[in-house]
């Protein structure tokens, strides 16, 4: 396999082309104050005029949002031979050191856990050891919160929840049920399987003696409460890619039902389905939720659920009933909120082939944003997110720029060499091993019971 | 994915049984003396009575001369998009304590390059990189002492150089040429390719202007001449896996023609291939080497080369020209030494399918003399040595072990975080990089042709 002279001046042009992609060239700008314009960049107006063409500072707090969604890919243990496996690596004091992201300027508060009384397809990772730390409960997401230099930089303190996805987004796609199931009051509906992920608890496992619902809307509660007391503006931004996606838009739900006009909800997505019909797009947007849908043009998964009937549908492939289902669906599953369009297809840096996985991949959107000017331009020239980031998961980077494929993994599987000189799965320190929500808490059923999302909740066993 | 819980108790019967396999069980012996006992241990009597029942103190050296031999995979860069592919990861004053064999009480001395102007199939590891560190060599082994109090246990001064082999064995195998060529005076014949990595030099690469033979021949000259002053006892064990193995050959060959009755020259192999022809297992014989070869029974590549078409010959699948040609292989090339065979059916550890990577790889060797006593007998109950390591890189260990298959790799395939926060290929430092062998030893030119394997040298360029 040699390498032909004409593709590595094609790559020279590039980088000559975008300075910003040398290995010495920084990978942020300069952090700017937008104290002043933070309700604007948080969705306030819709992001009206924020969009075509993006705002710089919209954009860099859109990757910002897209890097706590990865983080929460990157520190996930999807070793099924790992007794650990469904849980995150690192505690959560150390998560943000580990990736990277301290540069962000937020602290961990707290890890989320879920499980779910439906079959879902390829969102939960079981661990195959005897010892496994739990069966049925997966590490689902986290809450951070802006460090006091940061939160003055941001103009308030800002909280955000950051949900994880499922890899292996075709099989997912093809696999979602869909399934309606009403929410709380009137005619607002959501797909049952996310709402279930959400929502679930039960008695055989200590992660989910509480829901995910439960556990993030209690640590929302005491966070918006510790700093309101304080006299600070306060602000909660929800993101998540995928399957996270879907699970913010329930977690924005619940929120601004709790919070209703005291803090401003805001909800940023990366490649999520339709979660809802109708009536919970016009409940979000009556509640004041904000939503920004960041997708990809040849991304399917946005398109679910419903994608392959109308597929079918446009290719003349349905009957009389499926024509009727396809149909259905579509109006049945609405969108919501502002939607930022990328195209991989403007990519210099991507190959352009046919990968669904890769169309997927939030790290292909990351660099996609940071590259966004208009729908109408080019990827910006003075784009300086790591392009090395698309091969974290994909093989998608140009073969020129000789990044190894798929590049983000452990030494060694993580086995480690113990003081015998055997090759053994590292017992995790205590305060690395997910420990179950405190107990503590069942004085808050009442304030579960208050909120709609929590109205909805299943109990297993 | 489920584990039944039948082929769980046979694990933890299979672990009672083999109390030494617990994660938290020494994998070593005590070490022992042996220098009463040192000639005979390094073949003097050609390990007559030692074999069968196998010698425990014979067993631990002959699984440290494998380590050695494994010690020049686990340390190669493969990764053609690596810019230092084709070379050690380490430096050679690191390597053993990076590779947790510090214990066996050597120090490296010397690293050897090769090249050769043989299209060889799948010796040579090239990197893609327009700044490859050299695109024509290859790092091919090293040179190693023991340490004094090492000394003292061995009852000699042991030099080893140990050689790397090649990965993906069934290519290989069939793609060996077949041809052999005159090695010295007389009737001695050698299969040409194995000649060319041992013997060409060339100009275009700096590291290969001594072939991997005069690099090799000068260490040994002046390590043995420096300890001879000393008054000490020394002895040459050469020791190789696969194509390593024929390099062995090739080295054990010309260092015993080199120092005659001064030092007494092994070869401990594994998986070796034949190498030369009658008269060169004479030669060998003649002039004192002592050759010891770990065969795996069902692994083709000690049958090359000849295998391809002397299984065509069994299944009667040839014509006239064939049978002849096939006959004439079968004596042509002739195996040398005293074998020992061992014989992946037996161990309860081991996957029991058809896999050509896996009967020939070195970690499954080691695994298997560890545990051998006698052809007879069934594996040793009290075997030691780590099961986690079959799985170093294959995927044979049985699945109820829990230990991810093909487990060595680097940390983010070898990248890391640069202080600009971009994901880069490490530049290594100094000492680490593959440095040309010093040129100041022109004046060893006449040493070089003194020797008959250096009278075969081939100039490239």
């Amino acid at each position: 396999m040699g390498v032909h002279s004409s593709s590595m001046r094609k790559v020279s042009s590039i980088i000559q082309d975008m300075p910003y992609q040398r290995l010495d060239a920084p990978t942020m700008s300069m952090k700017e104050n937008i104290s002043s314009r933070w309700r604007e960049l948080h969705g306030s107006n819709y992001w009206e005029n924020l969009l075509e063409p993006l705002d710089p500072s919209l954009r860099r707090e859109i990757v910002k949002y897209g890097e706590f969604a990865q983080a929460a890919y990157d520190s996930f243990d999807f070793d099924t031979n790992s007794k650990y496996c469904g849980s995150n690596y690192y505690r959560k004091d150390g998560l943000f050191d580990k990736l990277h992201l301290t540069r962000h300027g937020y602290k961990v508060t707290k890890y989320i856990y879920a499980m779910s009384d439906i079959i879902m397809p390829r969102w939960l990772e079981t661990s195959l050891a005897d010892s496994a730390w739990s069966k049925e409960s997966n590490w689902m997401g986290y809450v951070a919160v802006s460090t006091d230099d940061e939160s003055e930089r941001l103009g308030r303190r800002d909280i955000v929840v950051a949900w994880r996805g499922t890899i292996a987004p075709a099989e997912w796609v093809q696999n979602v049920k869909v399934q309606l199931t009403p929410l709380g009051e009137g005619n607002v509906k959501v797909e049952q399987g996310f709402l279930s992920v959400y929502t679930t608890k039960g008695k055989s496992s200590k992660y989910n003696k509480k829901s995910a619902s439960q556990q993030v809307m209690k640590e929302l509660k005491n966070l918006v409460s510790s700093f309101k007391e304080k006299g600070e503006e306060v602000s909660i931004t929800i993101t998540g890619h995928s399957l996270g996606g879907a699970l913010a838009l329930l977690n924005a739900h619940e929120a601004a039902i709790t919070f209703t006009n005291d803090v401003p909800v805001s909800a940023i997505t990366f490649a999520g389905p339709r979660v809802g019909n109708f009536a919970f797009r016009d409940k979000l947007d009556k509640i004041g939720v904000k939503v920004l849908r960041v997708v990809n043009k040849p991304d399917i998964v946005p398109k679910v659920p419903g994608f392959g009937l109308m597929d079918a549908m446009i290719h003349n492939k349905l009957g009389k009933l499926g024509r009727s289902i396809a149909q259905k669906l579509h109006w049945t599953y609405a969108h919501v909120g502002a939607e930022l369009e990328v195209d991989i297809s403007k990519s210099p840096f991507v190959k352009q082939e046919f990968n669904l996985g890769g169309f997927h991949s939030l790290e292909i959107y990351l660099h996609l944003v940071d590259g966004y000017h208009s729908s109408k331009s080019e990827l910006r020239k003075d784009a300086k997110r790591d392009i090395a980031l698309i091969n974290k998961s994909t093989g998608m980077l140009i073969d020129e720029m000789k990044i190894p494929e798929n590049w983000r993994q452990l030494s060694n599987k993580g086995l480690v060499y113990n003081k015998y000189g055997r090759w053994v799965e590292p017992t995790r320190v205590e305060d690395d091993l997910p420990s179950p929500p405190s107990e503590s808490s069942d004085d808050d059923e009442s304030n579960d019971s208050s909120t709609e999302g929590a109205s909805q909740q299943n109990q297993m066993n």
